[in-house]
């Protein structure tokens, strides 16, 4: 059967700001000093993803991705989205664009703005989780061992077979401390890396099922595929879809999904202080990006776009210099940068945004 | 008598890095938000100084010191040095050029880079200083009621006298706190301003006795004086001068040295901490100059050159966002911003100085 890649690279989110802006979001970024994330996705996946990859991102990104995407990416697999609607929609509009366009096959949707360090054992864990999604007809999702008690991510909790390839017992939302800790001392739970294999027909039939309003939609969709239409008709179908995600709207809803647990050196990269599990901290555990001169500065993360950072006696920051705004925030304050992007769009500095 | 001002203006800190730099000292920032500290030293003068005021600057700083000056300043008046030789040779300097040029009068000599924030109680000291200096022929000091047992200004006993000029007991090098706290309960001691206020035929007979090899090549500079070798003679004998400053070389060896204590509001903003005593704190105790916007932030200075500076739980910092270099310090550690200075310098990066 044939094998596909979809990433999903629509996100928009102010936790990155402002490294991050409204039309350049953090799959854009560069963060590894490697590569862009996307094109470090679409890299990743190649190897078993052989009929092709899909990315599905949105219009207002289009010029910013086109940019940054590898320029040998074939432009019509890309797939822009006119609304953003969640990722049942998102993974709903590739499963049927690639079912009209190229016939049905196994589909690894991935997140675009995951960092994943280890990329040969994601390799042994995709390969093993193509194999059963279409050797079962199952959902199968990768799932992360946890190495910390982390509450700011979902967990997976699965029946311990002696077997690589574990039943899901039960989708779990982001606990509380004492939990996670429970969590990781079981051993029975994973973090749910948003990655999920399946046939894109398979897709279409838990859809049709859960989200028979989406799926009629999608239907749509699918008749105006390759045919002069195609664009009109996204435009118009795609805000009216339901705004679900795809956990809340199919995986939590249904039986026989599997996972595999891999260990990946994985981060969502979701907040700032993020940036050092993707970079290398000095003997200092600073982690700096550009021209920075530290002095007696610790676990502190600069990250400057030209001039050079000087700090003197510092702990514990994360300091963001670009070269239209500046921010300095304290590590465990990271979330709350959304605070700050709200109140510059109060202050109607949305070009700062 | 006649009463001339006298505004020292060579200095050249790397405290006050990366707002001054090697060709703009800190005595030519506008530090207030009114006017450059140059100017206003002049302008605080010029009530009491009615016969002239000279600024003693650097060659090296010339340029930048026409550029911010107040237009109006007679450029004639402006003495610049060829080589900086700590205050005997300036104040000397000064007494030569104004004994030759104009006869002999008071000189109100003081620095160009504190900040004084009572006008009316400074003039009030100054006329009493003038008075006793002409009165007297005696040097005369205005001292500052210490408000906090500061360890970082020199101090001056003085003996009680029922009068509002008390004679000067002793010159007190920077004390530990321990006697910081000692002078400030006893209420016999003040901090040195480094303002001192005599006739300058008072200072070259002052010179004459103990730094006669300085007197004798201010003799040399005298004779010049008004003619065209002037400004050759200044620069050859100008290096040759021992550089020592008045209060070591002078001050600490004569009597009969008067002091008039005064509440002025006084900071010698010595180092980029201090910008919080001569700007007016937010509700949460941040002196912010420039756009900024500061979320959970307390005890902070933030100086923005140009672009907006967003912030986020921090605390006692200083953030200097200049066009070509970022400092983010801890407030305590404001004194080590010549660490920085220094390393920059060892890496070659003299653009940045």
């Amino acid at each position: 059967m044939k094998v596909y890649g979809v990433v999903m690279a629509g996100g928009s989110g102010t936790r990155f700001w402002p490294l991050s802006r409204q039309h350049r979001p953090k799959q854009l970024l560069n963060l590894t000093g490697k590569d862009a994330m996307i094109n470090e996705a679409v890299t990743r996946l190649k190897p078993v993803c052989k009929d092709g990859i899909f990315i599905v991102s949105s219009k207002s990104q289009r010029e910013c991705l086109l940019e940054v995407l590898d320029k040998e990416f074939p432009k019509d697999h890309i797939l822009l989205e006119p609304a953003a609607r969640n990722t049942a929609a998102c993974i709903g509009y590739a499963a049927i664009e690639i079912v009209k366009r190229c016939g049905d096959g196994v589909l690894a949707v991935i997140p675009s703005d995951s960092y994943i360090k280890n990329t040969e054992a994601f390799l042994s864990a995709l390969t093993l989780a193509v194999k059963t999604a279409e050797e079962k007809d199952a959902i199968v999702t990768v799932g992360i061992k946890p190495t910390f008690p982390a509450t700011g991510y979902g967990y997976i909790r699965y029946e311990d077979v002696p077997s690589p390839v574990k039943p899901v017992r039960q989708f779990v939302e982001k606990p509380d401390l004492a939990r996670a800790e429970e969590y990781l001392k079981s051993g029975e739970f994973v973090w749910n890396s948003g990655m999920f294999i399946w046939k894109a027909s398979l897709i279409l039939q838990k859809l049709e099922k859960y989200l028979p309003e989406l799926y009629q939609e999608l239907l749509r969709i699918g008749e105006a595929v390759g045919t002069e239409r195609e664009e009109d008709v996204i435009s118009s179908v795609y805000p009216e879809m339901p705004s679900i995600s795809v956990d809340y709207g199919v995986l939590e809803k249904t039986d026989g999904i599997y996972v595999v647990p891999a260990d990946l050196g994985w981060s969502d990269v979701g907040s700032l202080d993020m940036l050092g599990a993707v970079r290398r901290a000095d003997e200092n555990d600073n982690v700096t990006v550009g021209e920075t001169y530290p002095v007696d500065t610790h676990h502190t993360i600069i990250y400057t776009g030209g001039k050079p950072v000087c700090t003197v006696g510092v702990d514990d920051l994360i300091i963001v210099d670009t070269p239209d705004v500046l921010l300095v925030c304290s590590k465990e304050r990271a979330q709350d940068v959304k605070k700050i992007v709200e109140e510059l769009r109060a202050k109607g500095k949305e070009e700062l945004l």
